[in-house]
């Protein structure tokens, strides 16, 4: 297959590869028939994606010997809940899926979270295969097998870590994306490189406006960048308890600015944007990095189109019990994710009122 | 700690202990403590062992210094399902638990599959410790790592495997459940005798009326070497794949005849002992083992005064088109557990109908 990469998740017998490559959807189903998935397989999406690459992926698995059943959930998170978690279960049943029936899901992070779930507690498990078709969800929730749904209490309470059988990602599946989403996923994309990798960083000061632009190439490098730093930290840390963390640069401050704003305002990486300006500041202002370090990050984030600022009208005291109740920290501290350069990170001990304090002063 | 035993359940990194003693339920709490767990703990439980247990162990666990929220579940198979599920994560929240909390089950299998499960998927997996107070929970359904609850399409179809944290037995338990279900618990016993142990097989025959009457010292010792044989199956395989299906034995025939009779006419343990006897017969039949071995096992299955035949109102026809459904067959062939020896099995492939005409003639 034609500009096809493969990334190699290492953990332990629960090993993946991530297949990276351009215009490869229609190579899912020989894939699959390699892999001897059994023929009733389930391919979970959303009307939006659906209407883009359904008939091409069913094509390709029916082509394979298989017969997917096409089980359509609304877009948008607020379906990421114990509902429509329901729903999969009983079509999974209509479909009679058995234990070697493969779930696919096609489509965003909210697709992801809720179809791995699903394929991680039906028959106590049954193989999984994602084919992320967001930015987002290709540079980041493909790796690292968090499965969750939303409790109306908080987001992502009820779930599972469990590893997919394969991630097949097509880049040219982010032509229907819609222009903000992209940009959105840009900023998780420039977190990758803020955190673990110059050289990633270097690559998007010199060609960000060719990655908007979706240069096929150049998308392909920079998926197989992100995937690759990301399976090195979750190989390291895979239940997310220590080291893991340092993939939250940006997300204590973006998760608040979320939250203060119903998760309407802003895209979850528009937020993260915010957040990892925040979180740059707060490393010079705590000595940790030299102010031209913040400058580029920040110029860098502009460049994409995302903001930089904390809304404001959000006051201090809103931001430090979003915090505190984000990080469930009222009387301790929060180990918060800086950085000493463009790839490097360390770890300072703040309380969540000294970190909104310096958003605001 | 008194006559504690331990039985090591090695499962690569997520290996665990089980403790058996007598009278050791008031020593939970400072184990616990130990091991370090967050103080706010989750106790399931249902009414009827809450009545005898819930005090002491909740005194135990204040102790050592928890904070243990009692959540009670009505007793019953009919309970394990999503809407019962949904209430111990809505308490879970609200008993603020987190990523160290503790679920502690204090119950039979029914309990211990539920609790087990929301464990399993409440904020991705926190620590779980079984405190099976039934002899078939204690021999069974402690080791291996399944948890799940049942669908209205079949039983335990949505599941994880999760193994605990620990496992503790405290034989004493035995005390307060109803004659019927003991009985039905030796069932399973005498199970492990016929497909793994001839010494725990020659035990049982020598001594099965002292375990009937709860001699502590013996059911320590007969819990102990069923959970050490489980849990050289399950480390032999996980996954539940191949080799973990000799602890099938006799449940081919004992689902259909539990499926046929609502559920209602048998306890589990009853339809297993009928199954052992069938498969025992066919084994016989089919040249596998000589005709001593099978009486040797219908014997001991009768002194424990479990039931022996298939019910003679369920029709051949009945029993395959059971058989089919429950191993999902209808075209292909049943590996079906039989034996060679007491403590040797095999494997045979067997239609249905083959299975269910033997039953009957």
């Amino acid at each position: 297959m034609k500009n096809m990469e493969i990334v190699s998740v290492d953990l332990n017998e629960r090993s993946y590869p991530i297949h990276i490559g351009a215009g490869t959807l229609a190579g899912l189903g020989e894939r699959l028939r390699e892999l001897r998935s059994s023929p009733r397989v389930a391919l979970v999406t959303n009307p939006v994606v659906a209407e883009h690459y359904r008939e091409g992926l069913v094509r390709s698995l029916r082509g394979a010997g298989f017969e997917p059943a096409v089980i359509e959930v609304p877009a948008g998170e607020e379906h990421k809940n114990l509902a429509w978690l329901t729903f999969l279960y009983d079509r999974f049943i209509d479909a009679r899926l058995d234990r070697q029936s493969t779930v696919i899901a096609l489509g965003g992070g909210v697709i992801g979270d809720l179809a791995g779930f699903a394929a991680a507690t039906f028959l106590r498990g049954v193989p999984f295969v994602q084919v992320p078709t967001t930015l987002l969800a290709q540079v980041d929730s493909s790796v690292g097998g968090k499965t969750a749904i939303n409790h109306p209490a908080g987001k992502n309470l009820i779930g599972a870590f469990y590893q997919p059988l394969l991630v097949w990602v097509d880049v040219q599946t982010l032509r229907s994306l819609p222009r903000r989403e992209l940009t959105a996923g840009v900023a998780e994309v420039i977190k990758y490189g803020v955190i673990l990798s110059v050289d990633l960083f270097d690559l998007l000061e010199r060609r960000l406006e060719s990655v908007i632009a979706l240069d096929d190439e150049l998308l392909i490098k920079v998926v197989r960048l992100c995937c690759t730093l990301k399976a090195m930290v979750v190989g390291a840390d895979e239940r997310d308890t220590d080291y893991r963390s340092i993939l939250n640069f940006g997300h204590t401050v973006g998760h608040a600015i979320e939250m203060l704003t119903d998760y309407r305002q802003f895209l979850h990486g528009e937020a993260v944007a915010i957040g990892m300006v925040c979180a740059a500041r707060l490393s010079q202002t705590r000595g940790h990095c030299r102010p031209e370090v913040v400058q580029r990050i920040t110029q860098l984030i502009r460049r994409a189109g995302l903001p930089v600022s904390v809304p404001q009208d959000l006051t201090e005291k809103q931001l430090t019990l979003a915090i505190e109740t984000d990080k469930k920290a009222s009387r301790g501290k929060i180990k918060f994710v800086c950085i000493e350069d463009i790839g490097r990170t360390c770890f300072d001990h703040l309380t969540a009122e000294e970190i909104s304090h310096r958003l605001r002063h």
